[in-house]
């Protein structure tokens, strides 16, 4: 089973940006971290700033993965391009966000892209993304503690 | 450890209600389950159609669990009582919906209660139980697979 | 064949209350008339100034009655948990209001509840309610004059 | 005692219509229904499509008949000048619809006319024109069963 | 000099309607003393409830007289195709209402035709037409007292 | 194969109306020249400052045309009652406008018909009539230059 | 009969300040030509661009004057103190402007005092004053040409 | 002469809950402080967090006192019902906050019971109450310093 | 102590402007009854129409009083800038008024200044003014009755 | 002469991509036979799911081509970048829609470029290009059938 | 070359008034600074609290300044009049705030009379006077560095 | 010391683009000017259409640059991307705009970089840019003209 996690717009700066907000881990170690907890799972890793990269991955990740655990950073509030990309595409994306975005600035409360996803998760920090794998495994004896 | 489970109006009949939306379990089956999945937990669940009474076990479970999965169903739209009772308490309250409320109506589309809770997770059927305890549980190696 | 009539808060004081807006008639002796009236039917009637309770009494009537003649009062304004409710039975919920609620003020022209109703009656005093009760009628020797 | 009924645009068309929404029964056959179940009743009828013939025939009305049963249809979200008309007689406007306006699209949730109408019934198919005649007949023992 | 009065729908019945806003003098008295006052002008009136008749109207007034004094009543308010048939004609068209129309519900205080009229005058009963004749008097010596 | 083409409010003064926003060409003219260009096709032509003479001829034209060209004027803004019209007739309804409603008053910019239409072509002076009557020919011989 | 004219904020300045829409006559000019045509009558006039001194105005005027015409200008549409002092005083005040408000700037639509005046003059150039003196003479003889 | 304080949801928890805003006093302390510093008043005291229980203790206070205090808390914005019970009641209630709404979350500034209640006061921390007990006492000398 | 009245637009006119709103007592009669009142405090009383002089005396009341009760009337719904003034002063400012403006029209539901006021009182008719002095007593001994 | 066709992000998928939408055909093909179609013009194409790749060949089609058939895809709700980019060449650009946008969610009813393009046209699926060409062929005869 | 800085409200305060927002700074050290600084151009100050005052110093600055570096403060968020005083004059007039407007409440997110001015400079302390008088040297050499 | 200035969309065809608007000189003339003025900084410039590029920019300048000038055109209006990355940088990002955007279009009067940046500049023409650069020059003596 393959699982790709994409990573939107400024999470390249993840550990450094906002600490207050974000946490100050790198992305990078996490996900090595998650590819350890994980064993049985392939998972893969994409990040871009540039919404048409993000569309054009998730177009390409419909025939070679089995769901993708999106965080789709700032797109998630204005982009109407990814959430059609997530239309188009015929593997489930779960949306995740970090931070619980219904405590920040209101212009983060709307989600662009939620309607069109399976599910959502937001506010458990990196724990956001072991969640989001998680909800893609189906089979209950594969989550259970 | 012990962690509780709120149910909020006509989850009482789940499994009866609008079987296309919610699907066709029984509540007191799956939290049957998820007792035996996770053994190492003391799980107890709580059902009312009553503002009030929702509000009561909040307060009332402050001192007694290490936190709340709060399904608060219609009353997630429009109480502000429930979001200051999780506001009042000292323990993590996640928000869980068992349909993706983003889908739905617009009215279903804000939580009055989100900006209160530790964090939310909606669209993934039953299984939004299952990781609200999950996200709950801080140490690394209980929620690995 | 059994409806069940259901009026929410503040109606228990129907003839007290604003008479200039819902008159001075006493809901009991009105509903002992309509017992009169619609001898064929078995006429239930409850009321709560409890949004749970009014809940409750909606499930509770799922098997026992043919439909609900239901003045939520204030709560139409405001409760997606009834509303919930009403989409959660089998039965037709009939909304009535004794005033007409569009000429009052405009948060009482939007109901919560009507796009979940069979139908809504609203400005006829309490003979919404005896419409209420016809509509519920189908067989159309039963509701002619 | 002389009631009218009055039609609004593009009910002259029930029946061929979009029967999922207004039934497939034309108007003119229920009808001579009613005026066959009404008997003490005399029962008259107009459609059309045109606004100003609409406000002309309330306008003649108002000498004429004890009530009108209005279905104003899609004039009934944007006619001033039909709500005018209805202030403008002295004689009770009852305010009726096919189908459940709040079961539709957002734009027919907000009726012009409602506020200057004596009631409104709406959502009980064609039977809202005969709860709309019995609304009109103040005796009691004239619209028991 | 010629200039023509027209009223729109239900202002036919002026001074039968709603006497406590619009008083209870009959138009046709009205203009006739107008035309008495007003020597040096032909003056002509037309009274329509039916918005295509307006329309009509207007066009048809565009070579013959000198300038319009309109009364849209309720169409002001609604009205795209009233303002259109002003914007096309190119003589003046003075709008006038007998209340002032931002003292009433507040569907009233916006007027569709307003920026395409040459002013705007309410709110003077009766008068506001005696006014709306003198605004199109543009000789100072013909408006002085 | 017939088509209609219908013309709203104001549209009888193209040529002399707001000549910088509709140019200065009569339509008569134009639907002349129309009716040489497209030899193969019956083309008829309907124009009315009324609301329900257009609704009148909508209903008229289902069972004689195979499509109708609609350029509704104002009434795209305002009437719903066109836009039941054309939900109720069972050819396609293509929306046409002369100029580009989207560069003009904000008020232009909905179309309450729009929704119920085939399709819409907006901005390409009197081509867009040509460009709805191609639109309505389905057999793409007849459509390539 | 004594009749005051006030001006607000900018309008010391008419003849100078944006002649395209204001003109460019001068007020003094004009008002010395207006005590000339009006010779029965007592005007007095008072400007200020302080908000509080046009208050101060209208609450002294009250004993003095049979009326005031206000043209308070840019206040128009942000003085709730202003509206307040028409309120507060017993003698008719008519609210004037030079140019048509509705043709301008959105936030130049709504005016915050036009519901506590007699009644709205606008869009008549400078005759917008005479016909504001001539609303407030209430004989016939004195207001016909 | 007797009064009634009403606490709403989450203020059994006061002296507990979010003490930055609510302060850390009990209120049962300092109700009785309330109790000695108003000898010559009966004063009782009721706290729910159930929106249906405070609505009948409103109607079954109408006999007993001669006013009310209500803290409705969370209820302030969202409950039609509880202000549906204040307009019910023939005694006036006093709307009381201890925190000062207007400085906080902006759902908190609209009070849907604010336009039924005699008066409101907010801001002042449990002074509130005092204050609001001061405002039912109508005599001049019991309430100067 | 020294305690600072100030009395916004219009309130010169207590008594004679709209008694139904407002009472027919004068304020300088009040006031003098609240100096006899409150002999222990030294009391000053401030009117003006003038936006600039209200904030000229908020700023240079700063050094010289404990706290200020200020009615601000319409500036209330408008003034930014007083609001301003209200933050910048280092002495607390109780806003009052004294209709309830919450049972007014909408425009004066909205207090731009209350945000920075320690609190609000309204609705209790002069006895606002008295309440507003009590809330600025901190001492528990001197505002018991 | 020859025109460019744009699309815009996940046209790429066309035929693949939510079929009951946007039908079954591949782009490629289709402008394959509009080249066969329109053989003398030179048709010239485009994709990308990039704002700053479309914006670039905007830029870069301004000397090369006469005209430009855009369909900007979920860009249209969104990019004012795009709008700028088509305002700041000097070559026509046609607006396409698969869809009629106006059917579809409502935040697809609002195109941000329209207000800058010369024309739009939607909802005549695969034939709304066609269309677009032909809206850029100014010569009459070429248009014709 | 002589220029004109004109605070408005509270202004006047500055560096004991809000020091975490305005600093600490008093305007009247700064200006004497500036005024060494830009030692070739005679600069001259004002500052009031009175929107009326504000309004005749532009007035009356028009024909002595080259232009107005203005900080309108609160009356920037409120002042039609100001907005309009202006446009009155024929000198520019360029903004600026002391604060990063968009960064504080929403309310202070729009000004009024920002689309009357020059141009606009906000949030660079007090440096935003300095940058206003650079804005207004139109010589290349003068404001390089 | 190091400054970058980032133009985003369509400013490469400054110069060519809209010269009513933006003026008809090149910017990189314009820059190559700014070297020269500025010849105590290092000044780079970048631009482009691509907002993740533009967000790369912002990154990598985090290191390099003492802070950015940025003209976000378009971008300014929608990006929330662009807007994170100026938070997760550490230095200065001051934005300028050549118009003055709330002279245009209602849509660019919202900037939703503004809150994240230092300050904002607009309506100097590429004069802007310069009190851009100079607002970053903290030192009074090398701003001073």
């Amino acid at each position: 089973m393959k699982l790709l996690i994409i990573n939107g717009p400024n999470l390249n700066l993840l550990g450094k940006r906002e600490p207050t907000i974000y946490g100050n881990q790198n992305f990078i170690q996490y996900y090595e971290q998650l590819k350890t907890d994980f064993k049985n799972i392939e998972l893969d890793y994409f990040q871009s700033n540039h919404e048409g990269e993000l569309i054009d991955k998730i177009h390409d990740a419909d025939v070679k993965y089995a769901g993708i655990v999106l965080n789709a950073a700032a797109y998630t509030h204005t982009s109407v391009a990814i959430a059609d990309a997530i239309s188009a595409v015929n593997i489930p994306v779960v949306e995740v966000h970090i931070s619980n975005i219904f405590k920040r600035e209101e212009f983060r409360h709307v989600s662009r892209i939620a309607p069109f996803c399976k599910g959502s998760i937001s506010g458990f920090g990196l724990d956001s993304y072991r969640l989001g794998i998680l909800s893609l495994l189906t089979e209950r004896e594969e989550i259970q503690t």
